[in-house]
């Protein structure tokens, strides 16, 4: 299977060679959209290329003015069959945009509508063919097309670490995020925050791990807005869980956690400055260290699951109901 | 005053004139920073120029690659000595960016950082001429300058009204403000919802408004995203508050406020399709009403406040601290 994905991937970036794209669209919902985050965030740091990520229905009922034929479209649903992102994938290629899709469903209607579709495993699959990690055989693929650079040669080659670097960090922080969702069990209200390539992982684990799969209360606050109106909400008794950067907004992140660690008792911290990375380079540490967190921080979502006996599988509305 | 703020506009529009730009940029905190998302909006549907929301620290820590001294820079900050904001600007200036300040406060550190200010009044001030008016005279001046066009003139023109349109929107909600705050009084949680031009809304109501002024737990949800995530924390008894669009995504609000409805006993909406635009013609009239939103909005928030004998002026760390 790994064998097909890499071939999934190399066609999908040959169809962008030789192109020119006025912008890049990643385009999906929820914890699909999320995962677009830290590939929005290396367009940005990497490439002049505009790179917008956009929850479905928004650019299928207000489309961009620079969005064209020119664009290159990604989207992304597990199933692949979110309403939404077929119609926008859809949309897209009538348009006579590139259009890929990643998906953990091959020949969906999802991968029926793209251009090209790119399968990620799930679950106990190799994580170095999972969905992040696909997405960055992808982005980076485009990116070296786009703009040949020795870097992102290397970034696709420290991709296949992850089958290795991944369980090494979710034993690094196994016994933490055991205590922590003993310790939570019971809070009505938890705060994720984050900033950077990381803040999509507090945005997911509140909307997708908190929200849908726990019915806790929660929001993501960005550890650069926290002054500016959020940390009043602090007080001894509120929970934060904070994805602690290693890249450039770490600053950030600490001034955040000196504040919250002041004026809460119940302050959490992931820091990917743990994180063994392996021989990945320090200019490319922050974009895997991002992804990282991911499969880390669910073991958090995990423990509580369990403490709660409420597992992350129940749902009241989604799969019960037509909405 | 108002002929010199309509002077200091006219100036920084002056210094885009006949510039070709890369990219537009608009960096602020908290609230200041979601003033400039109705503008982000009229960017992405107006003009195929790309235009940047980022919180200023996201903007100082981690400049993207984009950024160059052909990015037109927008920056604001009411007190004008937001450390971050100021700091951007000054780095936006001395790498020769075209820099425009919106301050409630001239001379301040921000004015002096920009290379030009626009004054706007607050409270009772005209709100012709308030925060959001004068980025609007702004962002239209400017989309005009760069690609003349009628619609933004019409525009312009129609900035005046909101002297008569803000207080006569504000008389039509007022009873429901009133209403809300004391049936909401004893909420430990309030989520607010929205999406395109009036999500914004949706995050300043739920930082600044309820997590800083009221400390009161609170997220804002995008419409788009509820059905991925976010809706099934929906219970009888868990309060939304919802901006509803009178514009092109109205279709993703009424999806979920229909859900939100059957599943919640304390949903409340305030349609913008209910806002007396006066003569504001149809395809001007959600950027008006995205604006005319917020002070609507406030009423809610002044309404809780005095239910629950806590000022929206109280803070227990701003001001009194060093962070």
């Amino acid at each position: 299977m790994y064998a097909l994905q890499l071939q999934q991937v190399e066609e999908a970036i040959k169809t962008v060679r030789g192109k020119k794209f006025n912008a890049v669209y990643m385009i999906a919902c929820g914890g699909s959209k999320s995962t677009f985050g830290p590939a929005q965030y290396i367009f940005d740091s990497e490439s002049d290329l505009p790179a917008y990520v956009l929850t479905s229905n928004e650019f299928n009922y207000r489309k961009p003015k620079q969005f064209t034929p020119q664009s290159l479209v990604l989207t992304c649903s597990h199933s692949g069959n979110t309403p939404e992102t077929v119609q926008a994938t859809q949309a897209a290629k009538d348009m006579g945009c590139v259009t890929i899709c990643l998906s953990n469903k091959i020949d969906s209607e999802l991968w029926q509508a793209a251009n090209h579709g790119v399968y990620y495993g799930w679950g106990d699959y190799n994580p170095a063919y999972g969905k992040s990690a696909m997405l960055y055989r992808m982005v980076f693929g485009v990116l070296n097309e786009l703009s040949p650079n020795e870097r992102f040669v290397r970034a696709i080659k420290h991709i296949d670490a992850l089958e290795t670097l991944v369980p090494k960090n979710k034993d690094l922080f196994a016994q933490r995020a055991a205590a922590w969702g003993k310790e939570h069990k019971r809070e009505p209200i938890i705060y994720t925050m984050a900033s950077g390539e990381y803040y999509p992982e507090a945005y997911s684990f509140a909307v997708c791990l908190l929200m849908e799969m726990q019915w806790i209360h929660s929001s993501s606050i960005h550890s650069g807005e926290y002054f500016h109106g959020p940390f009043e909400i602090t007080d001894y008794d509120v929970p934060f869980l904070m994805f602690m950067s290693r890249g450039k907004t770490r600053y950030l992140d600490q001034r955040a956690l000196n504040f919250a660690q002041k004026y809460s008792d119940k302050v959490t911290v992931i820091d990917a400055q743990e994180f063994n990375l392996g021989d990945i380079e320090e200019d490319l540490q922050s974009y895997f260290a991002a992804i990282i967190m991911t499969p880390v921080a669910r073991q958090y979502a995990d423990s509580i699951a369990d403490h709660r006996g409420h597992p992350l599988s129940v749902r009241r509305y989604m799969w019960r109901m037509e909405y």
